[in-house]
């Protein structure tokens, strides 16, 4: 079982909107809290930095499985799911925390980017042993 | 060609992320935008309300293929590309206005639900007659 | 000294803007949440339920005063500063924790409403007991 | 009676809360946006960057006296209210296009900053000739 990054986050009252519950597009900002936060926390800015590269956001997806509401906090658990040359994917599950409940479960892929060049380019050896670590091997699921 | 319906949003400066131009999770809101009014103009709300049923959001993607930043006018143009017994999927191509290109492209799956039962239910007759109007047969590109 | 209502928020990378620092309306969003856990957690809200009333926001302002940046946290310390007949004001100090500072200070006026009639309402015993003890009575300088 | 600059903002789902209204929070969204749309449109922002100074937001507050809600569009109606020597004070009145209700009113208050001294600075000439020539006398009514 490969090594999980989590990520606790507060409901605000201002993620909801009319039909009380967490909008759609929030969980986009919550994955990106994780993104970030898991990206600086593990040493993946420091990598890129040092190789010259940035990493964009090329696709997101996210499946819709149990509501979230105000007063609950959600679990952000973050996992590498595919890795490419030039790209990789990773998968975020959104825990209800109550209950454990997956309320909802996301990916995003994230291109490396040369700015000088203007183009994409190979994945750093230091990140792709990052990630390599963080493969999940088994099926994930969905 | 099947009829497209097309709305304009401008790009709020609150849109914008610390890389100045329009954050990843505000698309899903653009998308989201057009898919209300949509049904609303369309007259999908008054079928679902008179089957007793309503839409909700089973699934959402989003390719990131240009910027758009503060200044820029978007138009989202909807077209339904998918259409099974109980749920469809819609797709959301997101135009930067001032030379049209193409910035995303969002899809998303929304079911049919029964809130009297708990359970989705199949498509409404009325509902399924506007879908099939907006239906595009052509390879959607991506 | 009156007791403090503290609420630790986490800046998330979303409520920054293209200055890449938080965002003047999120200040907004910080003491909403604060307001709002506050109600709930001081039994508040279920003085009013019992009342019958609800509270409705009047009046928001906001004095800007050190930036908060992507992985700072933020503690809301609230107050009460002002008491009337149907309506009360209660303030909401921004502090950055990695240094204490205070970022931003907030004051809101909230009046007591009741739907039934439509019109305001005078602050049941209940809740003013709980706003007195609240009360702030050094002056509130900056 | 001074010229006034106005801006009209479609209200999205995204903007309403869990009371189904406009949240509180983005009545400042939507004032920023008319600030810096009328920044740009009325040369604010070319002369600032003339004299190398830049405007801080110091303050902000609101009267919230009307409900907005998904379907509406709204007008930002901005005025200047009041010049001092380093700062001036503006105000947004937010007019509910459908029956032209004032549904909020917001000032707010910018100072000049000069980046290369770290301090306030005074209003350059070009900005307060501008400044001047919006500045509401007649009583502004709150």
């Amino acid at each position: 079982m490969p090594p999980v990054f989590a990520h606790r986050i507060e409901v605000r009252f201002r993620d909801c909107d009319s039909f009380r519950h967490v909008n759609n597009a929030v969980y986009l900002t919550y994955f990106e809290q994780a993104r970030i936060v898991m990206g600086e926390t593990l040493g993946w800015r420091r990598v890129l930095d040092e190789a010259g590269v940035s990493l964009i956001l090329a696709h997101t997806s996210c499946d819709y499985k149990a509501q979230l509401v105000f007063g609950d906090e959600v679990e952000i658990r973050a996992s590498v799911v595919g890795i490419g040359r030039r790209s990789f994917t990773s998968q975020f599950d959104a825990h209800r925390v109550r209950d454990d409940a997956l309320a909802a479960r996301g990916r995003s892929v994230q291109a490396v980017f040369d700015y000088a060049t203007g183009k994409t380019a190979p994945i750093p050896d230091g990140l792709r042993e990052k990630l390599d670590a963080m493969l999940t091997t088994a099926p994930a699921g969905a």
